[in-house]
């Protein structure tokens, strides 16, 4: 009995579905690879294995059992009845970004640091200004609010710029891999004490219930002058209203890639403010071939341990959301 | 008998000035502080000493006996007659500006991988596009020609990004602190076939007769489709014509901080190309207070040399040229 695999996953090389072709041969898997799952709706609806992210095929295939999304985030898959098989299972690509969102943190850091910005609109004006103050990565103290695969890929990066301190904040208290100068717990009476101590705070946690506006107006507060803010996570963990008054005043400056509402509303005061660097969620998307490359991967070696009915690797937690 | 010493740095904090107070006073130094050599110029014809970037009273004070300049690069004393006084000695402040630098080039390079001054227009103009196909410093192979503390300090940061490989090319083929997979010596026959190899080439050749035109028409083209060059040397290093050429038919992409002429002129083509990323000679100018704090610790430092008739740090050599 062959199993109905079907795959929409953008930007696939030949290389990749061919790579993938096999791996469904060698697990005496069907296979449809199409571009988006109107192509053939009933095929995807009764598929037992689907890799893309796709959630309106979650709430309503009564036939799926595995859903492998090519994204980290699962905060779609988080809603009330998001599986019509509610045992269907529900893995994710994590580990397949870090490296893509840590090269976008650093350059948004220095970006903002270097007051990149305001040299591109020189340069718009062939001006040859050059007596902007900038500020530097190296002395700086580094707080990273997510230790995980982004959180570790960016303090490896970071390190290398000799800051004065890389200080992590998770659940557990642990240092992954001793990247971490010193690691917190995310206890608030813990955590809260080291904003006052932070010049660069970067977020990268998933959009969970418990992180739900971790970083509200009182946070923001305990931040020093001049602090700069980074958000590649979801939108939903800072309280973007607060976030966005704060910057009013030019206290702080941000780079947020993730944002309450996306595609940020056209009429959002957020798109004007000049220290606010907006990416539109590309911090971690599949446009870099390495990317791809790793989520092919992982769903390849993922399939082959299904079909051995073995453990699957990246399996997520849909009670813990991540 | 007390020494005459005028400074003249921009950008000197109160704890700067106090500090070379303090060191002109245990030398018996008299001492003025100058925002230009205008206001007082007399004095600083008349000294002994001169702590600037000041080519004009080299050219003209047959008195001075030692200049230090706050820059790195000593480009304009290397001219016929440029010091009235032929045995003056002049120091620069090389060191200072490898931190500063080697973060420009990182920002730099993320932002043409990452297509980021495409993405500033999306956004400007409120669009969420976000489908670029972007690259990656991971995988690629990058060629450093320059191993002088910009590259080391350029390498450091650029070996937490993984890479494909970090070649340097300099005089003598010797690897600082092994912070590079391959050496090169400059020699034509060795350096230009690695070329080809090249995804990212990253110049920081300071501005000697030497290196005028170095990299150019032949060399541009033996680089691969795609290739990045980043120049944070001087302009005269690249033949800028035959770059602009090349650039114009979109096969490489660069970011120039320097150029054959600077300002660069309001008609000249380069201003307007889509894959050039212009900076009017930020990467290391005096802007960051880190810079500006080594450039004085190195000026203090020689300052006990002079004075104790010891051998000066970071004397340049007025035949090679730094």
């Amino acid at each position: 009995m062959s199993r109905k695999l079907a795959v929409v996953v953008p930007n696939l090389t030949d290389a990749h579905r061919q790579a993938i072709r096999e791996a469904a041969e060698r697990n005496q898997c069907e296979l449809r690879i199409l571009d988006a799952p109107r192509e053939d709706l009933d095929y995807v609806l009764s598929s037992e294995i689907v890799f893309g992210h796709l959630p309106e095929i979650a709430r309503t295939s009564p036939d799926l059992q595995w859903l492998a999304t090519p994204y980290a985030g699962i905060d779609q898959f988080l809603v009330p009845d998001a599986f019509a098989n509610p045992n269907a299972l529900l893995t994710n690509s994590s580990g397949a970004y870090g490296v893509t969102i840590a090269e976008h943190i650093v350059m948004v850091l220095l970006a903002i640091l270097r007051r990149d910005p305001e040299y591109r609109k020189i340069i718009a004006e062939k001006k040859w200004k050059r007596s902007l103050a900038i500020r530097s990565i190296c002395g700086s103290r580094i707080t990273l609010l997510g230790t995980g695969d982004i959180g570790r890929e960016a303090a490896r990066r970071l390190r290398a710029f000799a800051p004065a301190s890389l200080t992590g904040i998770n659940r557990s208290g642990k240092n992954p891999e001793n990247l971490f100068d010193t690691v917190k717990t995310a206890a608030a009476e813990e955590w809260e004490d080291v904003l006052p101590e932070t010049d660069v705070l970067i977020v990268s946690l998933p959009g969970t219930r418990e992180a739900y506006h971790l970083l509200g107006r009182s946070h923001l507060k305990k931040l020093p002058d001049g602090a700069v803010i980074i958000n590649v996570g979801r939108g939903s963990v800072i309280d973007q209203a607060a976030l966005l008054a704060e910057l009013q005043t030019g206290r702080l400056s941000a780079g947020l890639d993730v944002f309450e509402e996306e595609p940020l509303p056209k009429d959002d005061p957020a798109w004007t403010l000049p220290n606010l660097f907006i990416t539109p969620h590309t911090a971690g998307n599949m446009t870099l071939g390495y990317t791809v490359d790793r989520i092919v991967e992982i769903f390849i070696e993922n399939l082959d341990r299904y079909c051995a009915n073995q453990p699957l690797l990246h399996l997520t937690d849909r009670q813990r959301g991540y």
